[in-house]
């Protein structure tokens, strides 16, 4: 089954709104067994009907958002039976129904609002609760297009409570499961996991493998046919990656972090100063975290690290503050003064200036202290660039973290 | 000129990933003073090339996003060349680049990275500071495409250092000037800015006036025909706003704080508590930063606000800690333990959990201390969704600093 997705908007292809809708419906339509094939924005107005009549001819679904309002801009309704062969039809009904919501609210309601009750010969009504113009199901033979409106706040409950349940009724005999399992890995680079992985799993069966690469991490995705295969497939993933997979699934490096000193009741203590701030900050996204962090320091001048994290002026003097040396007791200095179970320090020129021949820009010291144990240090060169040298030097803080509490 | 934008990765249709490149390259366009009349997002793989081919037969240029890797499912490159008839070329410069950057960070290099050195003959290469796959543009009599890669952190540097200074020389005649200026505004509701400012500017001439709303700011744009007409609609807006203006132009929050301070010569230091180091990290983003913060403290935990910033357990037993007092107090508590010029402290509710009838979700207190000067707090509610909260008060927080430095 093909599934294709219309976005209309000018506002989107302006660059003011972001398409969230994709996201949602795609969501939504993959726990459902169907995949998304293609997604196309076109502006307000006839581009629209060009992009329903190039649709029609491939797909057997077609999601369409926006354009359902009753301004002279929103010609989806007519674009759709246009392009179907239909005709409109008047529901006296549902103006009736725009006219209680417009005499709840107290506001006069004017002529504009019929086309709103214009509903394609045979088509389907999909109620909207959050505003005046009502969703469509209009289909043929081969293809069914369900027209949602363009707001968030309505078409997400119109896609939930109507077109949802309906899609799941007409399809029951045609939609299986998806299999589908993402790991998340960090450190080893993309060629290195395809190299690993590919070859062998693609003999196991028809999985199919996607890569999706950032800053030093992958996320490598299998689908396949069925959980067996998908299970074999993971399985030889997780013993050829091991510990380099931080995450599977949806779940952030930082949620990993909290869930794991959650389930191990342990707390965790950053002490930061190249990265100046992420790795607390992403610690505090996840909701409860205040459970497991409840120190951080962002020592970003040699005094702080000394009057606030103990680092000795000597140590500083001696190594410079990017060192394993300053990192390590940095790290030191973080548990003893939270009485923290583990607590990370990172140190490191996050540039794009301050960097010298014996240390250059993106070099970064890490140094883990945990209750009762040694300290761990780490060296590594990052992007020279600020922004991508402190997200990953922030990752990776952040896994060291992980890997201390698993 | 028709431009289209093609967006490749399956991530994107399975609802995983949100595209944010429509909304960066469409703005930046429009800046050049061009609108994008199509987007469309195909999945890895073979419909890229079907992508290309309907846009090759309508566009003047094409911008397609992503698919530029090493790995299997990466074909943008050669579904580019073959679209366009080209053959691929090695280019051994290319590669050897690559090379350094692998030995920059110690990682060894495999062969399948070769693929990101093949350019379709007669291409323009795009350097790729932040990884390893270059962007292309490739064109032919009509129509130009450019390549870029798809993590947003390559793409943007890539787009605006090397493909829109291109793309403003290339279409140079073809392209007006445009006279735009965009005020950043904190604190004063959308609407209320279309009321103080509309209609006059409307009255001044030609105005286009366009407004970009999100978390409690807004960003009011004005593009006018000439520069004199220009000036004046911002002049009277500069006049209404006032110091509700934070900055101008592209320039960022946090970019303002340290522009401010390093003016100044002055040094500001942070104690949050709800943000969790969000404005720190802020600060740290600013290349030069160091100069200007040293100090900052993630005290999430009552016993920290104590241990670190000396708040006293009676305040936090008597008033709790998200108080004014408590703010106070840890704004005193920074300035003095910093040494810096300038201290702000930030306390509030998060949530999701934590609110009370008397202290909703949403609930923070701001502390400002300035050295020598008295002690300025706030109260806001905010949003209560965790992350748009955390955002909000960090605003707050770095305009509390930015007021404190003018």
């Amino acid at each position: 089954m093909r599934v294709e997705i219309i976005n209309t908007g000018t506002e989107l292809l302006l660059g003011r709104v972001t398409n969230t809708h994709l996201g949602f419906l795609a969501q939504s339509l993959f726990g459902l067994g169907l995949r998304v094939e293609r997604q196309v924005t076109v502006p307000d107005g006839v581009a629209i009907a060009e992009a329903l009549d190039e649709a029609l001819a491939r797909a057997d679904l077609i999601i369409v958002t926006g354009g359902l309002g009753p301004t002279s801009d929103d010609i989806t309704r007519d674009a759709t039976a246009e392009a179907f062969g239909k005709k409109l039809i008047f529901h006296q009904d549902i103006l009736d129904g725009i006219a209680v919501k417009f005499a709840r609210r107290k506001i006069p309601m004017n002529d504009l609002q019929r086309p709103q009750a214009m509903v394609p010969e045979g088509g389907i009504v999909l109620e909207n609760p959050n505003g005046t113009a009502p969703g469509l199901i209009v289909e043929n033979d081969k293809t069914v297009a369900v027209l949602l409106p363009g707001p968030p706040r309505e078409l997400r409950p119109m896609w939930n409570d109507s077109a949802l349940p309906w899609l799941r009724k007409k399809y029951a005999d045609r939609l299986g499961p998806v299999h589908e399992v993402t790991l998340r890995i960090l450190g080893v680079g993309e060629t290195r996991v395809q190299m690993l992985v590919e070859d062998d799993v693609r003999a196991l069966g028809p999985v199919e493998v996607g890569y999706c690469a950032r800053s030093g991490e992958v996320d490598l995705r299998f689908i396949a046919p069925d959980e067996a295969l998908l299970q074999k497939a993971a399985d030889l993933a997780r013993s050829r990656l091991s510990d380099a997979i931080y995450t599977e699934g949806v779940e952030t490096m930082e949620e990993a972090v909290v869930r794991l000193a959650r389930a191990a009741g342990k707390t965790v203590a950053t002490a930061e100063s190249c990265t100046g701030g992420l790795a607390a900050n992403r610690i505090t996204d996840v909701s409860g975290s205040s459970e497991i962090f409840r120190f951080g320091w962002v020592t970003y001048a040699n005094e702080a690290k000394t009057s606030e994290l103990g680092v000795p002026p000597e140590l500083l003097a001696k190594h410079g503050a990017v060192s394993a040396e300053v990192a390590r007791a940095m790290a030191e200095g973080a548990l003893r003064n939270s009485g923290a179970d583990v607590a990370v320090a990172v140190t490191g020129i996050a540039g794009p200036t301050g960097g010298t021949p014996e240390k250059p820009v993106g070099l970064v010291y890490f140094g883990l202290a945990k209750k009762g144990g040694d300290v761990q240090t780490l060296e590594r060169t990052l992007s020279p660039v600020r922004e991508t040298f402190k997200y990953m030097a922030s990752q990776i803080a952040l896994d060291l973290l992980r890997r201390a509490l698993v």
